[in-house]
């Protein structure tokens, strides 16, 4: 069903397609291919660091044996290596104490080949993983979950971090041609992972957006949906954003990685985002798909922020 | 014509008012009596301090000559004494210079009698405040501006401290019964001293609300506030808030205070709130008056976070 509607950004173009009966002009946004531009500017900047005798570092710390996360430890590793940032793979068994992990992150904040590093979320139950986020060198914290990071996004200052997710999300709109300025948007959701650090980016003088944060209590939340130009779903709930919530002409933003059973898939399972997109789709200006859409950026914007870790140390 | 609708807030109780010919029951929320309520308390929790052998004390650094800085320093100071909390008022010439206010700001974060740290703000130009406000001691930081109470509040750790004006209207609303939870609320204007921490609050889990925030790029405001259940004003915009814009049954804070002339008063000017009071005030369920609403809070809410930083000493 997705395919129906494939079309790939085009530098300030957007491809039309007609939808059902309305002639509307519908773009999909790629994430892939932005994230393949973000790191093509990342290799520059790695270059020219380079040349400056500055080999970008990332360290990631792995403790315990979730799969997910060592599936994403891995990506992440390997990025590095694609790109030519230096990379530290640290896996902890998962009866590491909290002083143990603790040392690996001193450890790290004392290693000058290291700019950035990252603890995988979630750490095992019995660490504290916001004692061990606040350990992090706020300078290294490339995942923006320090709080002085926190501070520096709410308080726009450009030399913080800013969370992976929700930095993707942004540069999505940019290169999709959607204009925030002025715009209603609606993020559903208020972590601090991606809620409401993208609303802070939304309604900050770089977004200047309207931007309305909603969530688990608010009352009809269809409604409140209906309003918004822009949509952006981080409630980890699979296609909770439904058709009759969403404007003709709004854009979709799509966070959510669900997994959903599917007998038909070898694998038994489908990854579905927060927004039923067949659904959805038809009645969008611009929407990313799941997978294929925020995911790719989310490491994009990491490796993005590892260099920007190196270079302030120029 | 404010006297017309003038009710006290009763405990748990709303005093009804016909108003027009809609029969609405209009509270109009009496700053001054909820700041006195707070006051209380402080002078119970200062009192137990006292037993504990620790008198909380507040230092407020003052900068030059601004003669409204003047007279909002000399009534924190009498407000101090009033209470029994130990006060500093630390006077500097306008043309100090910046190592010369962080000296003073350092030996304060060094003098176990001074709890709260206070630089009025605005220093005068040539000062860099954010610097300042950096050197404070976050665990002295009454005013909760330090990037660390910056970011606690976003997090939602309640060991930081919250800005004084915003944390003043959450306390309002909730002396007012106003619920907030699921409630409609629109903040305007989206500067770091009111309207993102009191969208973060309300946002939060103790507000709950479905929080939208407006300023000077929204499109449409009027329509964006006339979906507000609660609307905070803070533009700094004499009664810019008009009755087109207010949902009837609304509840207002109205966070302005500005000078406007008016030649009926012997001191040439009148205050008047950023709320076209008496036009919107008829169509209100709550609203706060100018003055006598938010600004009685916001040295109330002061002292509150001094007694705060006193009682974590302990």
């Amino acid at each position: 069903m997705a395919e129906r509607y494939f079309c790939a950004i085009k530098p300030f173009g957007i491809v039309s397609q007609v939808v059902g009966i309305y002639a509307l002009v519908m773009q999909i946004i790629d994430g892939k291919q932005v994230a393949e531009k973000v790191l093509s500017e990342c290799s520059d900047r790695i270059a020219a660091l380079k040349e400056k005798g500055v080999t970008p570092g990332l360290a990631v710390v792995l403790v315990g044996e979730d799969p997910a996360s060592k599936v994403y430890v891995g990506s992440k590793a390997r990025k590095c290596v694609e790109l030519g940032i230096y990379s530290r793979k640290i896996e902890l068994p998962a009866d590491s104490s909290q002083e143990e992990v603790m040392a690996v992150v001193e450890e790290l904040n004392n290693d000058d080949k290291v700019h950035g590093i990252l603890v995988q979320s979630p750490p095992p139950p019995h660490i504290d993983e916001e004692a061990i986020v606040r350990a992090i060198n706020p300078a290294k914290d490339v995942d923006g979950f320090h709080p002085e990071n926190v501070a520096k996004l709410a308080l726009e200052d450009p030399t913080g971090f800013v969370p992976c997710t929700p930095a993707g999300c942004m540069r999505l709109l940019k290169e999709a041609g959607v204009e925030t300025s002025g715009a209603e948007a609606v993020v559903i959701g208020r972590s601090m992972i991606v809620g409401k650090p993208m609303a802070l980016l939304l309604m900050g003088k770089a977004g200047n957006a309207t931007v309305t944060v909603a969530h688990s209590r608010t009352k009809d939340l269809a409604e409140v949906c209906r309003r918004a130009d822009i949509i952006v779903a981080a409630i980890g709930k699979p296609e909770f954003v439904t058709a009759d919530m969403v404007k003709d002409g709004a854009t979709i933003i799509d966070v959510g990685i669900n997994r959903v059973e599917d007998a038909s898939k070898k694998s038994g399972y489908k990854l579905v985002g927060d927004v039923a997109y067949d659904e959805c789709a038809p009645k969008c200006k611009a929407i990313t798909p799941v997978p294929g859409g925020v995911g790719p950026m989310t490491i994009a914007m990491l490796m993005q922020n590892t260099v920007q870790a190196a270079e302030a140390t120029l």
